[in-house]
């Protein structure tokens, strides 16, 4: 893994960094960090692999857990599960499907997600809610949000207010549309470093149970369906891509960060805020592509 | 799987045989196959294995694979890899796309592709060349092509047709729209029965390379790289759902075939004419589920 | 006009009234009133035409033409003069556009001129500024807005809400969302009745300059052009069968009242409130069909 | 109007030569023709007024007034009037809305409306009818068809054939696409010069009626009805552009000709081969806005 972390550090400059939200804007291209967690519990490093960096939308995918987790599969009654075929902020498909998200790994999917974790809470416990989650999922208390992110997404994401207002007018999300924002922008403010995020995932690797702390998280059932998910979804209009190079279901960042599973193996955490067009890490696509050929990882064979 | 087989026999009334190609629209409704072929080279079969029903889309699978043994990663500069979120016959992505197909599995880019084969070849040679690739796969000569199925699409296919001359107008495809098409209707009139589906495919369930005759197809990462088109695109607007409910890599056909992988295990065929909304077997997919779920057969473990 | 009014009487049941604001709901459909006001002042009425009716998208008529005297031709910067294809809250042609709308007629553009309007003022003295331009524009002190309404499209407007955001994220609008969508939600709350938009509209029709008063409005040149864009723009996606039909320009709002102006010579108002498919008075529609018919009014001659 | 012409003359290198229609990109983009007609049958000329160019989509103006008179009101069955607020060769509305042409100016409804007229005939009688009736209205028999551009169409118009197979598919055009193409590219392919196009279109300015012979041409009602369609949607997606500085009905072609209409008054054929983004005239279009101001010609007073 070292070699490999050694052979992409070059493409570091070829990314873009996040502009639209100013404090990502920040993050230096050259961070670039690796962790991988083996189901016998395992963990390789290199590089950043212990700085904290913005989870961002790999968040969506842990809160599409714990939502599954108290409303089951009547989720899928506001949210679809189809690959959107457009970019992760569109609104297109939202007018011509009636306010229903694609996907809950788009933006609007998300904020539906994210609206139904609200229910009967306040927003501050929704947020306390999630952070709990990861926390759990990481057997580690001293994850944080990280308030500047926070606090610059509300003031510059129009384009989700856009989003989650459209869907209000089509019934589709029950709260108001900055409340139902305010948690959102924190969830995906929630700052991680790459070992912390690959125990996270490490359950989906697992059939649903964490081997760090013996704990059953979901269901086999639904530990698979959550990889399929992310398999088809996870990378908004790069899916086929990532699907065609990497074999592995994964949930990508704006933040740079990327969770990939192998089933049944592994939870691979990796991190370089440059990203590609579609708005996915492009050396931590490098990365896993590398890697997963490397140890012939692939859900295909 | 006789069981499976069963179980689901009251509902094959449910799905909608597809009209729009008048041949294919006397099929029976209560038609009903299953043939799995295992890595080892076992064969079990139940219902209708044994009877002719039309490939259909099915056939984009092995074109893709027989052009990108003759192309290799060329093919990808006429035709993406994405899912397209769109119907199988849509005809609006490609206008915002500059007439450059989503995925070889659409219409389109499975026209594109057999434009592709055409290239140094007559019709009759590149239809013939098709068929002797079905017959190598299957290790079965006596497969054919149904006459009247390509007749009665070549009648009816406007929608094709509209396809072909938008790609023509930029430059997507090489050759005359109509001999394209003439080829392309014969590749989707290939008549053959779930038992020799089965063993087409096993090649990739294998990493490549054939159990029933030692012959390598295609090499260990192409094999994964076609199951990951399969899977990413290989039921249109219903991939994620089948990914979702099924878990496996699969191609689906108007004929009401399908034709699903478990990669390292098996290769599986179904057959039930009943079409979904998406255009895809009802009852076949459903027969999918069950067994993936009874075989705990999932890629994602 | 009287017979006009009497024909179509029978007809008033056939629309519908806009649900989508809970205060224009209310409004009975046996509502039709008519004036038209003539370049020599002189005034027919019929029916409830003395009665007061929300002019809601009837006021981007007036906003565009504020706007454009104070802002000029720069106010094409921020939005464009062509038909939209779409419906009147359409998101789509937004996001292919780059945030900016269409024409200033449907809503997203309607919100940008306001936008510009509220440049330099508070939203306070914005309202104020456009209901004394009513006043103005009409010689009648006593048009007033209608509270409820107001705060009944404050409450559900979310479309306008994901609009005004939307434009936003590509910096199209320059005030906070809210803001704008505040002064907006006042301009559509004017309540007026025929007689007071007729004589509001009559500038039009006599090259800029209002006979009432003798003030000139807006230049000859500015008062073609507006009508251009009411004939082009002014129905939505009806705007078409409107020209067909009626042959003048024309500016409908979702209350049930459309102001249509005969070029050089009159200013009609009709009020009906059950709508079409596209948003448009059905009877008011109709009425303007009939009276343009009659008197034979065409500006294609 | 000489002074116009003299005016302009420097800009003409500033457009475009339609370059998708090999045969029409020869022609060079100096030539600059302007031939008014007034009601009086008064004509002035300036530039290469008497050259004959291809008028390409003009031709769908008159073969619209010729199916009118065959089929009445019936036509519109099949094709809709509204602005597309799209490219003219779109054909991403015709899948929104099953295959119905937004109105007959487009190409997908001029190719509805040549599908119309071919009813009852072979392609060589239809295109005789069309022919005839440009000779008719122009009171001039030697206008002809150029053989190399129909030729030049056919080869090229890919894009043409995908519309015609689209709407085929949905059972909206009912001959052969090639047949009713083959009229199509015949149509488009007459050859006129600026005094013949201005002359035929006189009947639109003098209500149905050629002042030239005295021939009713269509009714008084109907000629109004044309003007309104070539108002709303005569130049494609630049028709809210053309209205707003121009002011009057007009039919564009490809070819760089652009016929006007003076309700009342006079028509106006110009011709510039240099085409705008929209495919429209440049010099023409600018020619039309200045003699339109200089005259105070505008049908909005």
């Amino acid at each position: 893994m070292l070699e490999v972390h050694a052979e992409l550090l070059d493409r570091l400059e070829l990314g873009k960094v996040a502009d639209y939200i100013p404090q990502l804007a920040t993050v230096p291209l050259q961070k670039y960090g690796i962790a991988v967690v083996t189901r016998e519990g395992e963990l390789v490093t290199a590089g950043d692999a212990a700085e904290d960096f913005s989870i961002q939308s790999i968040s969506k995918l842990f809160t599409l857990s714990l939502a599954l987790g108290r409303f089951g599969d009547r989720l899928w009654d506001r949210v679809d599960r189809e690959p959107s075929g457009n970019a992760f902020n569109s609104i297109v498909q939202l007018e011509h499907e009636n306010g229903r998200p694609r996907n809950p790994f788009v933006n609007a999917g998300a904020i539906a997600v994210t609206d139904a974790i609200l229910s009967g809470h306040l927003p501050k416990e929704a947020i306390g809610e999630i952070l709990s989650y990861m926390r759990f999922l990481a057997s580690d208390d001293s994850i944080v949000i990280d308030p500047l992110v926070a606090r610059s997404e509300q003031l510059t994401g129009h384009r989700n207010f856009a989003l989650a207002h459209f869907m209000k007018s089509y019934g589709v999300i029950d709260h108001d549309p900055a409340m139902v924002l305010g948690v959102y922008f924190h969830q995906c403010a929630i700052a991680m470093n790459c070992i912390q995020l690959a125990r996270s995932g490490l359950f989906l690797a697992c059939d649903g149970c964490s081997p760090l702390t013996g704990d059953r998280v979901v269901s086999t059932s639904r530990a698979r369906r959550i990889n399929s998910l992310m398999m088809m979804c996870g990378h908004y209009d790069g899916a086929g891509d990532f699907a065609f190079r990497v074999g592995l279901p994964g949930k990508s960042g704006v933040g740079g960060g990327i969770l990939a599973i192998v089933p049944g193996k592994a939870s691979i955490a990796v991190w370089s805020p440059g990203l590609d067009i579609n708005g996915n890490s492009l050396v931590g696509t490098a990365t896993l592509e590398l890697l997963a050929k490397r140890m012939s990882w692939s859900v295909f064979h």
